[in-house]
């Protein structure tokens, strides 16, 4: 099932939305809130299933699903945690800016802390005080989880998966050495991410969920233009599962805990980084990546970070070219 | 006013306790939850202060407030993010592991982005799989703030403090360096934290609330022995000002935000680091920080680090030796 936020005081308001993400229908009564309805799944989801095949079957009261109207699907989560699951990223970033990339980042996950607090719908605007600041997006897939025991482990942890939806994870690049010279994270570097209008049981996905992977392009345009499509499930070193496990592995942590897979990055297939899309390859899921290719092959840097009036387009479209998720479409703002 | 959450269901129920911590009211019917109640606190804060002196006047029905019953004011937060205030305290550590103190760790805060979907309750044990991961203590002071925009100034954080206490922000010291060498910050290395029994308003707090600063002593013992005795007024390079702007540079802050000071830490009279408290000194808020000044003076830490069955206690107590936010008292246990 697919499951939504409508815009709504702090939480939003828990709406089902049908499979092509045409309707919604309300889903109060079982739960007024997505984190409401994660704190009590195992009644819920079952309620919550019923409901979305009534929907399906235009068997209960319905309105037009706009994503604009959609909040993020947690407007405000207990929880953030980005992992980095696709080291080629990381290794390219590295690489670009001469620092070393220890074989331990093959076998030991990267993960940060996120700020939880407030998530952006996926049609509000990034606020950006600063260009200078060097905004950059960063394509990604997300999970929540229930609630999940410490110390759990890997295989364990893809049971405690509840949904499966996209984030934009805004960074600002000029302000991240700083912080990672500090060893304790990111701050400032990354304010408010954005998440897709719909996100998604792992059932919903069929052949794609396998394994605590998700498979298919992740599209990201920049400015209507064709920027990235990575295969989500190619070159993921982490699984979801691993990930999880690694966030719990000294605590447990509470449902409605969001779980990122860090920028979606494949390599090329002749092993290098990776080829812009209007040259044929796969291009990139976040700025940050483009530039490191122009840096390693061409001396430098030549696409810019975000300024303001920039538009940013995320999204995964399934075997008939219908949006899983919902589009993450953001214009960069000043404020 | 002093406020607390008795357990109850995944965010207690909140109540008013009397100055002296022996009695609490029910202060359901205006806010259900601490988080319900600061999501509104215009509204609110109010209606509780009135409930407040009622109670002090015996004038509604209460009953025997027992710190035991007392969950986390939070016992699930949006947002943790610990500064290092007491940049004494950073020196030392990295002092004892032959580091170096940046210049600019006495004029930009140290700040981490910690887990909030799970604070201990003040006598909640302290979970411990594996002794040899280093478990320490951190006494600290938090504060709570309401909502908080984008790029406030420090002078203007202030006002959007609402409430105040302690934290055992609880430390697994061996996973720390090779958590810091990432760069990313603590995920694996900083596990559920705990929240004294009892949250009060900076009003509340006399003329010991004085520029976004806490004073008085922050009583640390170890195992019933006095430990620590350090002013948490004394020392705190950066304010709670300071450290709210610095979270809140580049997004804003959701209402119930929680920001710790950092392990609170005194020089010694001479300029040194501190002396034991049975030396007549300030004593420790933590076990790294007396590690390090044994290592400073004899070469070798003496002090082991928490194992099971130790019982760690923090408080702090006002100039009639009444506790202000009740005590948090922890067992370490195996699990």
């Amino acid at each position: 099932m697919k499951l939504a936020s409508l815009k709504h005081g702090r939480d939003g308001r828990l709406v089902v939305v049908s499979r092509d993400l045409n309707w919604f229908t309300d889903a109060f009564l079982i739960a007024p809130t997505l984190q409401a309805a994660l704190d009590d799944w195992d009644r819920t989801a079952p309620l919550l299933r019923v409901l979305a095949e009534s929907l399906e079957h235009e068997a209960v009261p319905r309105g037009r699903f706009h994503e604009r109207d959609a909040a993020a699907p947690l407007p405000r989560a207990y929880q953030w945690a980005d992992g980095s699951a696709y080291v080629n990223h990381v290794a390219l970033v590295r690489q670009a800016r001469g620092a070393e990339v220890p074989d331990s980042f093959w076998t030991d996950p990267l993960m940060y802390q996120g700020g939880s607090d407030g998530f952006l719908g996926a049609r509000d605007p990034i606020p950006l005080m600063d260009e200078a600041w060097g905004c950059d997006l960063e394509a990604e897939i997300v999970v929540v989880t229930g609630d999940v025991p410490r110390g759990i482990s890997a295989t364990e942890a893809l049971d405690h998966i509840r949904l499966v939806g996209l984030v934009n994870d805004v960074s600002l690049r000029n302000l991240i050495p700083a912080e990672l010279a500090k060893g304790f994270g990111f701050v400032q570097s990354k304010p408010a991410s954005a998440l897709s209008p719909v996100f998604v049981t792992p059932d919903e996905l069929g052949d794609r969920w396998n394994g605590g992977r998700l498979s298919g392009a992740l599209t990201v345009s920049l400015n209507n233009a064709p920027f990235g499509q990575a295969d989500a499930g190619t070159d993921m070193t982490f699984d979801f599962g691993t990930l999880i496990a690694h966030l719990a592995k000294t605590r447990s942590l509470v449902a409605g805990t969001i779980i990122g897979s860090g920028t979606v990055s494949n390599r090329d297939a002749d092993g290098g980084p990776g080829q812009p899309v209007s040259e044929g390859g796969l291009g990139y899921s976040c700025i940050a990546e483009v530039r490191t290719v122009e840096t390693l092959s061409g001396g430098a840097a030549v696409t810019p970070f975000l300024k303001h009036g920039d538009t940013v387009r995320i999204e995964m479209l399934d075997e008939r070219h219908h949006s899983i998720f919902g589009a993450i479409e953001q214009v960069v703002e000043a404020g």
